[in-house]
């Protein structure tokens, strides 16, 4: 019968192969649900695609299910000892109250309606929309940005031009790259999991992308979905989170030995959730090491207009041309991020340097397959690399400096309130929209911790929320090295908000270090 | 020397390899290109991921690529033997004239720029928006629709909403889909690839899912890349293209004999490409052979709009619900096709229903990866669902009418022209907004074309193209049953632009037919 079973197994459909066991089997074959719902299904735990089942996805994990069980509370007149909650659990400024660029959105809002776009030098009499707005939006118009229609798989040809301009004007003229290296995507995630895609090669055997710990967790369960090995390196906690080459050889030489492909590595820049901004020294030798191991480079740069250093932002594949070198790399841009936070939107770039030519057309292929990226969001990157010049760019540039000189300010506030805090130890933000503090654990809170059976680091959390409303995510969803416990958080909610989420995340520390010491 | 390579390309990065083994036996290893350029990559045709090599998707395959290059030789001066391309290769409505709906896209636009939608009422005033516009702007962006900002993963929970009643309108009061059954998604299309990523579990065997013969290649491309397989059903052509059962039957059959897993029936109604309209006896017993063996059922109905026989529309999950089946059932949903057109948008939704709790959660989470889908189109879906019903309505209606009529119109003149052409099989069409004509090539035909190594059916379709300027699909991009020859065509372009081309095309055919008699 056992064997019998197998073969069934092996060989129908899980939902008749239920039928053919009966019931009691098919819960002994782990074929039906052992809780919930006790009806048939074909789709099960036992019977999902198990890579989906093991993929985490941290930024969206129990925490904020509890905070927005906690607001709901709140809206029904429940007390909690705040009266607002303060997201800063997810790099999504515009939820928390930083404004849309004015530009940009008028051009939009003529583009998409085409009535005002005929008459938008009304429009402009009636200062709703500047002239140069209706200016960009009777380009694109001409140049058929039409808002309804599919475009080309990789997106319209004029915006992936300014992407060529854009980059040469950032890294130099000798860095424009050609336009057919140019797709627009639906954010950056689809970028990458469009090249994580090709680099899944099962033929080749159990293939390794290299990303840091801490990492973005897109980079964790896309690996996971892909049947690749995430091989983390660590990040030099005590050095700013700087990428040291040791870390790297030692995660690339330990996975090799255990016969894991070591096919990409990714470097994310400004740093995600570490807050780091990488050195141009530490970036080339960065790129020698992919370069010297024959990697795939993803450079995640989506941060790079959010950088708190004095020392600015370098692309890393203005490293690769400088220094003439054959390495393939992928840079990916994202509307997201920045000044503009565009997250709804859906927008982003990527620049595909050095792949082969057939590679290139696998990769054409890939995004055909749903179509093309939203053309709002193509717009919107238009508008992003080519910025205004003319009668709007004073209200542009003031609305850009005040996103990020605010950003610098609670960026400033966050640090302050955080290092003075005993048992908290925290880097220099150097960039991106984030910090990645290290909470020493008292020995009773992490027992505490594990008799409740949750994460030291979440356990943590949990308290803050529940006595501060501050949302933040636990490091583990990060990963972190063993024993250290951190948390991720951004400071994007208003300066205010802020201010008072920070006195009243002191308190909270101060309470919980001495309740457990 | 062969064991030690074998085991180094098991164990090593295919670059690092090719470094080890030097460049000829690199080449003879298949790890290096061997045209194009001759550096070392890390990804060639020889090691990226082989399923992305092999998947194909028709839709923009060598036919558009040649119609592109056409259209820049007659943008320069070329001389052809017409002047302007008739693109009916695409289902891309605006592409091609059709024009946005007004209130669709002034809410979309106030929702877009802020500062016009705190001054709308002086817009109404200006008649550049409806007041009804106005107002369900207002009411979007009380419920923070924000433009701007990532929403929950699934999407706005009151769009969602609109969504449930929309589909208890249309369906009967008793059938209202819970708001936790609903996503929101990037077109139809990414639902899908939610859906079959759950299902390929390579754990159980090799997956089928069963599609229709002829089918829109996005099942055929995705069964590939998940490494499943499609088990074609062949449609009914003599029957206008129904599905039957002993069809259903014996695909199942055959698959299941060979060990294939099926676990999953998709059916496009109406179909694309072979503009079907099922009717309700036929829809009840696809819906009773899905639940007999066990299938999670996958309802594309896109085109539920686009109904042009006298029985209308019926939704599968309609019948699941009137037959009381606990039947898996996904219903998508798109803005692309209808009425609306909106392709550039990228919006759809999914309803789930009848999934095991557990694997709604895992749906979550594989939607959360990549964030969440963009908000213009989130909002366009709510303003799909919810037509206008006060001062904006008649407008609405006129112009949702004027591109059914259109549609209609259009559908004849192409049908009449086609069924008219000996040589030309055309069924009725039903719905959707294709047609799938068979032309029963001449055997000169087929041996000119196998002479020049193309499919007979792209080879007639090419020289349709090069004499007549029309841009059709070749029916093998579809699928189609071994030894007949197909070709879809879309009646989208402008009535004078589908007289012009059925009128050319109408010769061409009348000549190719007598040179290859």
């Amino acid at each position: 019968m056992a064997a019998a079973c197998q073969k069934l197994q092996a060989r129908q459909a899980p939902r008749a192969l239920s039928w053919a066991l009966g019931f009691t089997d098919s819960i002994r074959h782990g074929l039906l649900p052992t809780q919930g719902s006790l009806r048939f299904k074909c789709l099960t735990r036992a019977t999902i695609n198990q890579k989906v089942l093991e993929a985490e996805y941290a930024v969206r994990g129990r925490l904020p299910t509890r905070a927005a069980a906690i607001q709901a509370e709140l809206a029904n007149g429940a007390k909690y000892p705040f009266s607002e909650l303060v997201h800063c659990n997810i790099g999504n400024p515009q939820q928390v109250g930083q404004v849309p660029l004015s530009f940009n959105r008028e051009v939009l809002a003529l583009l998409t309606a085409p009535r005002m776009l005929e008459r938008a030098d009304e429009l402009v009499r009636l200062n709703l929309v500047s002239a140069e707005a209706a200016e960009r939006a009777r380009e694109y118009s001409s140049k058929s940005a039409k808002v309804g229609a599919y475009t080309d798989s990789v997106g319209f040809k004029f915006i992936r031009e300014e992407v060529c301009d854009f980059i040469a004007r950032r890294d130099g003229s000798g860095h424009k790259p050609d336009i057919s290296q140019v797709f627009l995507t639906n954010g950056a995630s689809e970028g990458v999991r469009l090249l994580m895609s090709a680099l899944a090669a099962p033929h080749l055997g159990k293939v390794g992308i290299m990303a840091p710990i801490p990492q973005y967790p897109l980079y964790s369960a896309l690996s996971t979905l892909m049947d690749c090995e995430l091989v983390g390196y660590y990040l030099d906690e005590e050095n700013k989170w700087a990428v040291s080459v040791p870390a790297l050889t030692a995660a690339y030489e330990e996975a090799t030995r255990r016969g894991v492909i070591v096919r990409a590595l990714v470097v994310i820049n400004p740093g995600n959730p570490s807050g780091n901004n990488l050195t141009a020294e530490t970036l080339e030798q960065v790129v020698s090491f992919a370069h010297e191991k024959g990697l795939v480079l993803l450079a995640d740069e989506v941060y790079q207009e959010n950088v708190l250093t004095a020392h600015p932002f370098k692309s890393m594949s203005s490293i690769v041309r400088e220094k003439q070198l054959d390495l393939e790399i992928a840079s990916f841009h994202s509307l997201s991020k920045g000044f503009l936070g565009e997250c709804g939107v859906r927008g982003g770039y990527c620049v595909f340097e050095n792949f082969d030519p057939e590679v290139m057309e696998q990769f054409v292929k890939l995004k055909s397959v749903e179509l093309c990226s939203n053309t709002v969001g193509q717009l919107s990157v238009g508008l992003m690399v080519r910025p205004p010049c003319a009668d709007a760019a004073a209200l542009y540039d003031e609305e850009k400096q005040h996103v990020l000189d605010s950003l610098r300010q609670k960026s400033q506030i966050l640090h302050k309130t955080l290092s003075s805090l005993p048992g908290i130890s925290l880097q220099e933000i150097g960039g991106a929209m984030y910090a990645f503090p290290q909470v020493k654990l008292p020995k009773a809170a992490i027992e505490a911790a594990e008799a409740q059976g949750v994460a030291p680091d979440e356990f943590y959390c949990m308290q803050a929320l529940e006595s501060t409303g501050l949302v933040v995510v636990p490091g583990s969803g990060f990963r972190q090295l063993e024993g250290t416990f951190h948390f991720r958080t951004t400071f994007l909610p208003t300066l205010e908000q802020m201010q008072r989420a920070m006195a009243s995340f002191a308190q909270f520390h101060t309470d919980f270090m001495r309740r457990y010491a």
